[in-house]
């Protein structure tokens, strides 16, 4: 078990270019492994094409309808200049956030009814991971 | 008054589908009532049609401008699957994000001369929440 | 050097009404003179017409793409009533985010291999600051 205030990573395998996976179980687990009781919770996404974002996962049919809507707002044909074929997956990113910020609560993070932590894939299929670190307070 | 590492919650009813609401006042108090002079606060909307921002409040157009031009981003009628009428609010949600995190001095949020705290309401009127952390440091 | 949980600010100028300035360095040194080994870094913007965002600069075409398209996304020229004329650069300012939260390792921020951290300029040119604070954790 890590101390406190060890960074953890996990690692995650993407299936299709664009996809919203829900990854509270491992956010769970690394608070639970942090040891901290009470403070906040740095989520990370340590790359340029991808984010993390905090949305309802009881109907499949939200995760769809945002990975559609932002495909119709940021097409991947859109006239841009980089060369990559992706500059519509570096701008979802930014557009998402790469990080995000709980508050940990009797060792767990809190999370309101409905929601759930999703990592964003808008460049996949990839292999992924995301960081957490945990701050007691 | 809550010991400094409390959760502090505050309750604010909305009155409309969409609306920017300024809850600068209540963030000032709940970082006073923390008790923290120095360190970080950490907003978090526990909802997922709605959102946290920080944004000027000194003319109230730019708020009238920012929902209307959101609805013209992520229209309510855009062919969207989810049953309930309110994919727009999940995806604006994610846009604007559930969580910040500010800056505490002197027992205060640090705020830029213009920037007020706002709760985005994009699927009301309801009874909304939102909960703050301060973390000394 | 400032003690660990001081405020750190730096300034910059921007050039044009849009760019994405690449603000890495400042970043790293402000964590550097933090004293903060391992801990948080929270990334503050005091103004409403820009914000914070980590993307990638290996090619400066993903920093065109981006400002080209968030003018696609929310033109200068729409039916807006704020009377400034930079209701686009307010609504640019809250989709990208005033606040960033990167994670500090053995004194430096956390990025991943093409992760740098820009200051987004939506209405300048203008005198910014960036507001820096280091928890450690």
């Amino acid at each position: 078990m890590p101390g406190r205030s060890d960074i953890q990573t996990f690692e995650l395998r993407t299936a299709t270019r664009e996809e919203m996976i829900d990854i509270t179980p491992q956010v769970r687990s690394a608070v639970k492994r942090s040891g901290v009781s009470d403070g906040i919770c740095c989520l990370y996404c340590p790359h340029t094409t991808a984010g993390v974002t905090i949305q309802e996962n009881s109907d499949p049919d939200v995760k769809a309808d945002m990975v559609a809507h932002l495909n119709r707002v940021v097409p991947k044909n859109a006239p841009f200049r980089h060369d990559e074929g992706n500059s519509d997956a570096h701008i979802k990113s930014s557009i998402i956030g790469a990080t995000a910020t709980l508050i940990v609560e009797d060792g767990k993070p809190l999370l309101g009814t409905w929601q759930a932590v999703f990592f964003c894939e808008f460049d996949g299929p990839r292999e992924r991971s995301v960081r957490i670190k945990v701050v007691p307070g």
